[in-house]
């Protein structure tokens, strides 16, 4: 019997986990495993690298997970600085450029996983590729930050944008000594949060010392005479800066998969099924940053670039392209955040979202605390939760507030999974205890509010 | 029109939550509520008595969620330390007796709500009721006991039970300075949890300096010749004692119930239906330490006296009670605490109740942390999970570790009351950012642990 191969592009979360899981199920007698990675790492956390640009992680080494050393160990032939540039589907193989030598090759595949991340939007703006402006995707971008960081005399940092790895680069620089400017686009800091949740936020990132600017449209870098950069530029200000960070989002990378005429969603994220096999083809999966993903409450594809969702996919891809069976079920949308201590978390839909999808919908929001009023540092938390009108349907769940905040918004992302009314929700059996929550845990309160206020619509 | 009188005996979680609940909906003249408390003090946290006797909590009014004048305020005529003797349901009366003035009385009602709590179990042993053996069921208890620490001389202390109160006691104690000894009828001190994971707390209370002395059965209570108490003994040993607190666990307080004849369950506590009316009767309810709540996960009645539970049903009842409509649909077991920094926490059926129930299952038990492995101060944490063979069910989860260990039960107790299967659980949406969790959940890890374990029994 000859070994069928399985050709894995991009070597990070989900395609290696992809690979891992396959090997585990199959042997190499059975099964080749090659995988491509245009970086020089393997299987990394990103989602590290703002606690490594701050300090609280020591090494890079440490964000590494498996290095491609101990993915070959494995019996996965994992060549790194190597480029795929073209899926030639009716051939079946993959052409890959040596980003060393520039020598290309074809590689064939029985089995192909595409797995090829998201990149971050950089605009084209005069000045954006100036020396000290930084994106913080790769572990080589986290590198040339620390460079900047070390290297400048000036204490000035600016962060264009204000979602997840805007706040988390805020916290980082804070921790590096910089002042801080946070330039935002929109209304209010974290616009994965409704505007009257981001303002929580807002408020307290001006308590920690950062300065945040909304409705800020960046329209350039200004450099010097030395070619490095000197300000960001918005319409209405210049903000003077010796380093700049770049936290505008990103976008699936999915030009591989367009080429080949692959099927892609509205956010230009390829399109799967359930078993994450890339819509109308047999042998060809796709997970992680570069796909849409099903989100649960509101029925329609979503582009949620998070490395939980990557992990997951690729388990679910390596057993089905091992032999094996499962699903991925879809998301809810849950995140959770935090800038120094304030921790901010969310699930399920925002008010837009609801309003977008066709979903009427009540709102309830709740102050509370982390623990029993009386039991010492209790924290306040700010709990915002929506339901939908008539049916009671929990939609979504915000939270905003001290320690012990982020992580009950599981409690709601598992009751939306289970499709769970906010009336239901007020009698779920929490764990109390005066050190943990007060005696009604502020998902409950916020529950209760909601279904006086589903009531009065009804 | 005449106003209606609803009774209400207990003045407690339970009693006055059902008691303000009722007077939300209807006012004075539609309704007069008169509540009865043998105690000086109403709506307290009995939970929180340990932190104000280890000194987290400054004083005994900070446990007071509403002063008996406050309920006054709201229409609500409470008389303290007047206890309820008898329940005469064909008159439809209570007789009291005040316990300053030994005076009797009877009082009617047309609605009458049972909410008498639990007493301590306090078995018959020989010195037990000696001076410096102490309770900690009450305010007065708890001010009881600080009296003796601030007495005594002496710095040891015994504590007779390994439960819930046993464990917070011994941090009281510790925190008080004191030498702690603990005897534990069982084979694991927190009998809530199966032995395997008890075994883990024991080695952490070990750690802090707290002795956990196991299969010790307690036998009397040595005195000296003052009469105070002096050491506790058991079958096999001595143990020197300046001051000894008992946390041996709870039982319905329902004397007056059975005297009525009121239907009463296995554990001795007042049996109800979904809406908190006592099971055959019209016009009374009971909820709070004093009945049996359906267990959602076993299908069977169980007794968890927590005052979590009891301000759900003083919710329920006075909604019902006050003319609207309101059910509780029952626990899933759900408890979490804590020794130091040691955190404990556990939901669903152990291994002895799902073997009791006739269910078959498999458990899994992983070790994982509570931030990413590489963030500072991730604390480890052992998951145990216990699922239904063949079917998957999600059955219950034990979890013990450091700080962020206790309140993950959450996610296991939505999934618990939402019936879930373990493989359904290794795709939950949960928040996921380096300080907050390893981008595998523990919680998760154990899922698929379990899934495996599930499929290799099938």
């Amino acid at each position: 019997m000859t070994a069928e191969r399985l050709v894995v592009v991009g070597g990070d979360a989900a395609g290696m986990s992809a690979a891992s899981q396959a090997r585990r199920l199959k042997g190499p007698d059975e099964l080749e495993i090659v995988a491509f990675e245009r970086g020089h790492f393997s299987s990394y956390s990103a989602c590290g690298i703002p606690y490594w640009v701050g300090g609280q992680v020591r090494g890079r080494d440490e964000l590494i997970a498996r290095t491609p050393a101990e993915h070959r160990e494995r019996d996965i032939e994992l060549r790194t600085r190597t480029e795929v540039t073209e899926v030639d589907m009716a051939g079946g193989r993959v052409r890959s450029r040596d980003l060393e030598s520039g020598a290309e090759s074809w590689t064939g595949y029985d089995k192909l996983v595409l797995a090829t991340g998201a990149r971050p939007v950089r605009p084209e703006l005069p000045g954006i590729d100036a020396p000290g402006v930084h994106g913080v995707q790769t572990l080589d971008d986290g590198q040339a930050l620390l460079d900047t960081l070390a290297a400048t005399g000036g204490r000035r940092a600016v962060v264009v944008g204000a979602g997840y790895i805007g706040v988390e680069m805020a916290e980082a620089l804070l921790h590096r000594g910089f002042e801080v400017t946070v330039l935002n686009r929109g209304e209010q800091p974290m616009a994965t949060l409704d505007p009257d949740m981001g303002r929580l936020v807002h408020e307290a990132m001006d308590g920690l010392g950062i300065t945040t600017v909304n409705g800020a449209a960046v329209t350039g870098v200004r450099t010097g005479s030395d070619g490095r950069v000197r300000a960001v530029a918005t319409e209405d200000a210049e903000y003077p800066a010796d380093v700049v960070v770049l936290g505008m989002g990103v976008r699936p990378e999915t030009g591989l998969a367009r080429a080949a005429g692959l099927p892609l969603g509205v956010y230009g994220g390829l399109l799967t099924d359930l078993a994450l096999r890339v819509r109308g083809q047999e042998n060809i999966w796709a997970g992680g940053d570069c796909v849409e993903v099903l989100d649960l409450v509101s029925g329609r594809e979503r582009h949620v670039p998070l490395g939980t969702h990557a992990n997951k996919h690729g388990q679910i891809i390596g057993a089905n392209a091992g032999g094996g069976y499962a699903t991925f079920p879809g998301v809810v949308g849950t995140a959770v955040s935090k800038v120094c201590d304030l921790e901010i978390a969310r699930t399920g839909l925002r008010e837009k979202d609801a309003t977008e999808v066709g979903l009427r919908y009540v709102t309830a929001t709740i102050e509370s605390t982390s623990r029993a009023g009386y039991y010492p540092d209790a924290g306040s938390m700010t709990v915002k939760m929506l339901a939908e009108r008539r049916t009671g349907r929990l939609l979504g769940v915000q939270i905003v507030g001290g320690e012990g905040a982020a992580k009950r918004v599981d409690i709601a992302a598992v009751a939306l999974t289970a499709g769970m009314t906010v009336e239901q929700m007020t009698m779920l059996d929490l764990g109390y205890a005066p050190p943990f929550s007060p005696v009604w845990d502020p998902v409950l309160v916020a529950a209760r509010k909601a279904v006086t206020a589903v009531r009065s619509t009804t």
